[in-house]
């Protein structure tokens, strides 16, 4: 099989640039946290249908029941409102309506060869953007209109990229073999997504995979072969029930939501650490009672357990639950939790993560190349992903593309150097050419 | 001197019926909470001057630092305009602005005779009103026409027996002796605004001084003449700055002013009980943290404090200091506290309660007089201006009129009879009658 | 029928005054802790029967499961070779051994009228009585032999009425009528002895029951005709047995019963406090853990609630299960508890403390008479024979003779002014010679 | 310099065999604790000088005010005499006695070289060692003869080392260069001893430092050449000192201590983990209160706190100190603390390491090497010795030698392999015979 040259894509890509500007611009300008990327995902759909891509959308990628920390049915109605205010694809609303908003696109090149699958995320932060003049997106007009939504983790960089490549590989398809696959996920904030996409099967076919992430913390010109350093999270929304009484007039009436909360946040904080591997308890939002002199009847807590690998942080859930139950119980109140996001650790493949190390050393743009990234850090739905295709024997791994930050991800003035676009969609067409090598080949589904 | 009978008084207040029945209907539809009974006051302030009296409000009456859970600044700006658009009296309105709505009325007899001073209280509670078809308010027109706030007290009420009792005085002036004076108070929900006309001086000449409720569990036709129930209370707003980190990447960064709440909540319901009384402890509101994955760096408590006594609830105060103080401490956070409301606990005056027990016994619709009430119940305002008036020498005392309720006191139903707004002024009235008796006259100072 | 008149008590008693004096110093001097008064039972069985009383001990007046707080078999077996050591008769022992130290004896006079029944309590404290030399025991040489035990209460001068109370009826045989029940209880101390005597059904023939308690904070000279101060009490001794861990090498194999019993005893004392009277609240106890580097596998806690109220006291019972099970639930460790001592409240027989009230007026020796008294104090054992006594269609109440103390009780300088023995034994025996009174005859059994 | 040949080695140490197996079941059998190993200690001087060391003993080698965790002085006095009735060698008795038991042999060679320095521990743990017939020690006659103390760590190995290995290199001399420095230290349980031996100097002239271990879960016949897993750490105790008061009569009197210490363990539990590095907390013994009715005026905390680094540890401490003055505050007690043990992380020199892999790999009963163990696992005194040898120039490492063990460290049935023995004696005598080599010579100064 024939191969295009790397001076090749750096001509292709560069003529792409004024597009990604653009795009980038635009999804920024028009930020939609997640499972509200109605404007985002039907612009995506439009584009790759236009290019010649099998779409899919909505409930055919997402499995409804396996969503989590989906917004109201309120939320989600005027959100989908705006989109169409703001200039939404409309014949792709209705399959996205309601909270579907993933998009998979697919291109068989009717050659022998892997199925080779990218991952990008389409969702903005819960964040106000700055309005300050030392904030470019600001100063050249293209911060968030949209009230208390942000692109400041860099995902709009992410869906940007992911239409690059699908031009790009529009042009490269002569020198490509078996199946490409682009995965448009949403709701990658809290990790509430990627299980969806997984349980609606878009991953069962994939015999490579790679999701990307522009930042986080490595410098301009290098790129990690394989992040290894996310740990295994669960959220959890929980709601202490109890019974209202007068503070004056008879506390022993009321049984205390407040106070079991009290408890359990101390407990909580007090799970033993693990000789294992790192683990995170946090309780980030308490919101109890409704007055001064009423004993409160109620309390929600917003909470976040992690680990370095998945079975420390599902023991952190198990120690977890222990205390809310035990915690209720101690003032007689009731107390229900729902699970609003879920993230696995997963180990990228080794040998996957050689192979790239190998491949792209000396690239241009690329100074330096980290093979595995250890440092313990957030969290990633795109693990679920990962775990699923390598349990069903393909390789998967996670790869990070240094680039230079105007403030930290999650920062009200976040904004990157937008060349690492050009890089990073060079860099990966440039693997998805040698995709078919028998380094890579399909192996027996592995235990993880 | 000469008095009135009984059936005079009976007939003189009749024939104000329809009135007491119209104002009491316009101020529960104009519900104004603590500190923005913008419209009620000026509507009291000039039905009062109208009537001949010396009428005293704004800043004369009301010390500015002694006001207590005063709202901010922009809350009382668009009150203001709500007071404006729903008929308050222009004129008074530049002396109400910013939270000064306490009014005073004098009438001097020119004969000689005590200070008689009456109580009554303004403001409606922070509460939605119900709009239920067997809510009476609702269902006959009259329900609040304030989001969020209503009259579940009865302080409509109270407020038209103040003027209904200006009225009736104007027709005894010839039977009266000494000086009247009435006096309507702001805030008392949360007893925030007592001691701000205490401290005005507002109390200082009054010789004997008589508080009024209506309802709190005291059957129809029936009259407590002392209700000595009402606890010491201490009402503080609490604020713990933590430092913030992100939950994941570097939790040792955070100072958690969630867990210095949690920690506090479960110190302060631990303070010992008090051997000598009954005490009470409630943290009825805590809200903590910004963000799941944050370490809170911010957490805000309402609660209060109540002893049966004024010692008891000073220690109760002191103790719950040092359990604030402490936890902050643990925590490596700072705490903050602002004073948000305060009463004393305040014994009827014994000769008063006797004089008026042996006036009123027998009165049309009083089928039974209660000397004095013990039961502990909740805390009221009115204690404050009553130690004052016990300390310089006068008498004073707290009575309660029964009533039939619909549903208890602070309930989205409350309504009460009618019924009760008449007896409850010719009651007053006839003991007005009778006030420059030998039995009442002033002497030295207590210590309370 | 005939009365023997006060002068004629006076002298009958002082002629007992040596051997008065004599058993109080003997028996302070020999002091035995609940459960263990082998030597102080046997001696007043030995002088019971010695005199004709009919005299019943052992498991014949304690029932053995209602017994509670009974010391470990070794402790038994150790302090029965201590009181044979020190002079225990010999033949009572093996009815006594085991932690059956109760002694009811009985006389009937053959002629019709009540059964009239004392109680009094043989135990003395855990308690390691002062040696210094302005401890008139310690001076006189009568302090307590047995380490870590002290008559602190004032039982030895209770033990010493009894006895002298049944010598003294001897001569009094031919004036009384009915029958006179004398009960000696074991263990008060802890409220763990009445239960196990009101189970063997001694109180269920009692018509009118008096229990006496000498000092208690009431003036020499002034008589408490009925005590209605005891709050009724639960005493749980309380474990939590988790799992340990080496804290530095495996701390997440641990189940920390430390840091339950820390959540249980914060969530005890934020009970809330009961409207309708006083409660308490005490974790009086916590010992946790065996070494600092191993997680906790053990806690054991002492606590006690009480209530003004047997229903308070229940409710507080109720709640602090709730927060152990609660706390246990937490942490994943398992709790057990048993029940260590419980009292009720029992209010005093209004006509009983009136006859009482005026029969010993002016009684020579008595300055004062109060009929009731009300402050919450601590609890007492007598009230669960009271209440029996009540629910049968009896009377009974609790009186309380003042002397001059030394120390407060249960101090370890506690010592009393002995002159409280004769006039306790004299008034007692005034009310005996009057109990035949029609305003004491036997009713309807109450519902408490 | 001449060699000798490690068969020659394995010959002399086999001659040894019987010795060392005397040597390690006499101390077994005469287990002492920290800083009583008077008994321990002069048999070790006693043997040492015999052999031609120079011995130093006592406060020579020990400061006072550096030792921590020091026994009261009755204990100190009783163990003392235990020592002198089980055998302790008296004229070193004198020096040793008061808690001063470290002893320091030197030897020159007269020759040019470095001062090789070798660290044992000489005490046994506060344990009470098992009866079973399946444990060995008391199946065979050796199991401590001393209550409550058991060499249950493998300590009564590591002095028998120290002692072998004093004997070999007397025959060895002519081989060596330099200077062989041998330090048994007192109390390496609990961490409470090196500190005292480094600021005594012992340390200060040393350029090539080993400390030993056998066991710790290394297989027989694999030797760790630098065990990197030890945590820095503070040991703790502390005392809150409240008022008591009567739980039912007044308890607003007392000043609860348990609570306080309840609060203070639920706080230490919650210090955030940290993100560089594993830590750990543990409040391993809580005793509070002394009677069921008595609000707890006492309650005293053994606990510890753990960090990978030493700076991880001080975060912690620092923590930890906040903790406990503010749950103090919050009760109104006061707390206070005394350090009871200490010890930093130390991570072994590299080219030391890396010496001993290349010259101990195929050494008789050598099967495995592993260079360098960074599991975490408990916490090693010695790190406070290897700690001040690097600070000055030196090499220092810790190395482990694995064996078969009956039961894990500080069970009560431990035991082990004592073909560990000799194996450890002559690969640490290798190593001497080679100690001037340039690849380790002194280097400048290291800041750790």
């Amino acid at each position: 099989m024939s191969t295009i040259t790397t001076p090749d894509l750096k001509t292709a890509v560069d003529a792409l640039l004024p597009q990604l500007k653009t795009w980038r611009r635009d999804f920024h300008h028009h930020a939609e946290s997640g499972w509200v990327e109605f404007r985002t995902a039907s612009i995506v759909a439009e584009e790759l249908e236009r290019l010649g891509y099998r779409v899919s959308v909505g409930r055919d990628v997402i499995d409804a029941d396996s969503r989590m920390g989906v917004p109201e049915p309120e939320v989600l109605a005027q959100a989908l409102d705006r989109a169409r205010d703001q200039g939404a694809v409309e014949r792709w609303l209705p399959a996205l309506a309601g909270g579907y908003t993933g998009v998979v696109a697919e291109w068989d090149t009717g050659r022998a060869g892997p199925t080779l699958a990218y991952r990008v995320d389409l969702d903005a932060l819960d964040l106000e953007e700055s309005r300050a003049d030392d904030h470019r997106p600001a100063r050249e007009g293209f911060a968030s209109r949209n009230a208390g939504m942000m692109h400041a983790c860099g995902h709009d960089g992410h869906t940007t990229i992911g239409l690059g490549l699908a031009r790009l590989f529009v042009e490269l398809m002569p020198h490509l073999s078996g199946r490409i696959k682009l995965i448009f996920q949403p709701a990658e904030e809290g990790v509430r997504g990627a299980r969806s996409m997984v349980e609606a099967g878009v991953l069962d076919d994939v015999d490579i995979f790679i999701a990307t992430h522009i930042g986080t913390g490595v410098d301009k010109g290098t790129v990690v072969c394989g992040h290894n350093g996310y740990l295994a999270t669960t959220k959890l929304d929980v709601t202490f029930t109890g019974v209202p009484a007068h503070a004056g007039a008879n506390p022993e009436a009321g049984n205390n939501a407040l106070l079991a909360a009290a408890q359990a946040s101390l407990g909580l904080h007090a799970i033993p650490r693990h000789s294992t591997g790192a683990s995170r308890i946090n309780v980030g939002v308490l919101n109890a009672g409704s007055g001064r002199n009423v004993v409160p009847a109620a309390a929600r807590l917003k909470l976040e357990t992690r680990g370095e690998t998945s079975q420390i942080n599902d023991e952190m859930q198990r120690r977890a639950l222990d205390v809310l139950r035990g915690a209720a119980a101690m003032q007689g109140v009731e107390m229900t939790y729902s699970l609003a996001g879920e993230a696995r650790n997963c180990e990228p493949s080794p040998s996957l993560v050689e192979f790239i190390q190998a491949r792209i050393a000396g690239l241009p743009g690329i100074d330096s190349v980290i093979p595995v990234e250890n440092r313990p850090s957030g969290s990633e739905d795109a693990t679920t992903m990962m775990q699923r295709v390598r349990e069903r024997g393909g390789l998967a791994t996670y790869m990070v593309f240094g680039t230079d930050l105007a403030a930290g991800h999650h920062h009200q003035r976040f904004d990157f150097d937008e060349d690492v676009l050009p890089l990073t969609i060079r860099t990966l067409a440039h693997l998805a050419l040698q995709a078919d090598d028998p380094a890579l080949r399909r192996r027996r589904p592995e235990t993880l």
